[in-house]
């Protein structure tokens, strides 16, 4: 994500034609911004943070004053209901802006978002240091060395697409790649959007990394097997009890991972971790989006060109939602900027202590 | 599957062009034959050894000597590795063929082909008849008439398509039907195939029965949150003690279900069942398919015809397994043409007894 000097526009990669056309996407208004984020042109909790903050900083730019802001906010948390860091970025930026006089609001909030960014990639460095660790320590197992590479399974994609830099999962890949490690991905498709497929499969290939694509309905066959060293995925937002909320599909492959004794990771930035929810089965309002995604597969035709076809008869309807809940049972470990924390409430209590004593969450 | 007066060709409807194109395909040869069963132009097992004995019997009104019944028997057996009834079909009827003079040969593999059709679908209209007893249990629960209906999840497609009629999954959903049950179906779209949403969500479609396609990666999810009173699937292999070899993603599925207490049924015809085997993970060769299913999407494009769509970046390959195993641990029954049965030690002894004092199978 690109910000212009002056803060009337931003630029974003569109993800929703990738990997067929790399194509950026002028955002100047508050309402352009809600809708790339609707459309998931703008996708990942990390990066919808980072857009969020940016789409504040050109209402405020447009209009600082009260009414304006309170509007550009509301537009803005409505577009996608789910994603944590959404909110957060939003509210965060409007408590800020409303303490200063109006004049100093339109610079103040573009210096936020920058900061923003900046924090989220120093974040996902850190989430990538730690995760490594982690990986060093796998791929030491005597079925990986027999292999003679580390096998890890991931979900959706939780790349430098989604954040900006790096990523949040796959940023111990690059971190490893980078220094040798023999790796190879398992890749889960990722119905219905495809962004394993689609958009990881891409980040992997553009980094070198080996990978393959997989059905989603193929990872629990592969663990069963002895395929897969560990799974790791991100978050969109993960409760004060350690529920993972993510891509449909994680829990399934979580509940996969622990009938084979397969280590399940979950990387994320504390930014996601919402303090205020315990339970997040009962208390994560999921997101349903409409059934066309799910009908409609969409990918390049014979010429190149992003086409869409219907895998269903006319008459049949789907249902879509967009996130489920991995229960805190099922999690190994959540990798964060801050280290390696059992999922349990010891493990949580030490992660709030060090996110809280950490330095503030621009 | 229609077979001819004469033995000479049958017709079968073309799978790979629902449901958007209604086509029957003439097969008159056993090249023919063994081209059909592994495009999966003809497929789901009962089906699969229907048109494998209708095969052998094209083999015989050619030529009826043994070099000929052994070389056919050959190429069809190489058509599909992991379906078991390919392989009792095509072996039966050699043995049957070998022990009867050339000249009655070709007669008596025709009779024999259609009496295993006729056996198949009364199997199926018997497990339609047993799984109904259990829907209609599971009706009955606090749940489901909270709800004011049954909802049943299903995955691939085990309905009359797949067997010649009734089906097997989906037998006791059309008794049900019929009976005047409140029905909704939770249909799995199938990847990579998508044989859910194009195959049975047709079924039921053509069968009035209300139903919604979801990804499959939603189906752990609506376990979670209480939608899904019970999983009812099919079967392609199952070993003596109960594990249960299926289309890819059933054993996620079943995850799922155990661990939300929901019920996980299998409705199986006990020709599927290969006695000599115990150990399903360990014992069952998958069979390993190309991987341009996985990356080339299929579907009717905006003129109705039959189009693929690339889902991935030009330099990302597949792996495609089509099968994967459930574990009889977590398998709630078996729905069989004798009765429903624990797939434990003591059930399938007894399940074992019944088919084995059953008139022999055709």
């Amino acid at each position: 994500m690109l910000m212009g000097a002056d803060g009337s526009a931003f630029e974003v990669l569109d993800q929703t034609v990738l990997p067929f056309t790399v194509r950026f996407l002028t955002v100047d208004s508050v309402s352009a911004c809600a809708r790339v984020i609707r459309d998931m042109q703008v996708r990942g909790a990390p990066l919808i943070g980072v857009a969020a903050a940016a789409g504040m900083a050109l209402a405020a730019h447009a209009d600082a004053g009260d009414v304006a802001l309170r509007s550009a906010a509301s537009e803005l948390l409505a577009s996608r209901p789910t994603a944590v860091n959404l909110r957060w970025a939003v509210a965060g930026m409007l408590r800020l802006l409303e303490a200063l006089p109006l004049a100093a609001r339109a610079d103040a909030a573009l210096v936020h978002a920058r900061a923003r960014q900046n924090a989220e990639h120093r974040c996902c460095e850190r989430i990538g240091e730690q995760g490594f660790e982690l990986l060093r320590v796998a791929a030491h197992s005597p079925r990986a060395r027999a292999r003679g590479r580390l096998d890890v399974l991931t979900h959706c994609n939780a790349g430098w697409l989604a954040t900006g830099a790096w990523g949040t999962a796959l940023a111990p890949l690059y971190r490893a790649a980078a220094a040798g490690m023999e790796l190879h991905v398992w890749v889960d498709e990722t119905r219905p959007r495809n962004q394993g497929a689609r958009l990881t499969a891409w980040e992997l290939g553009q980094a070198g990394i080996a990978h393959s694509i997989v059905v989603d309905n193929c990872a629990a066959h592969l663990m069963q097997r002895g395929m897969v060293d560990l799974c790791l995925v991100g978050s969109d937002r993960t409760t004060g009890s350690g529920d993972v909320c993510n891509k449909i599909g994680t829990y399934a492959k979580a509940l996969a991972a622990v009938d084979n004794g397969v280590p399940f990771y979950v990387a994320l930035p504390c930014s996601t971790i919402d303090w205020e929810l315990d339970n997040g089965v009962a208390e994560i309002e999921i997101e349903a989006r409409d059934g066309a995604e799910v009908l409609m597969h969409e990918g390049a035709g014979a010429d190149g060109s992003l086409q869409r076809v219907r895998a269903a008869p006319p008459g049949s309807a789907a249902v879509n939602f967009a996130f489920d809940v991995t229960p805190a049972r099922l999690v190994s470990a959540l990798i964060c900027e801050h280290g390696i924390f059992a999922p349990d409430q010891a493990g949580m209590s030490r992660l709030r202590a060090m996110a809280s004593s950490a330095p503030e969450r621009v």
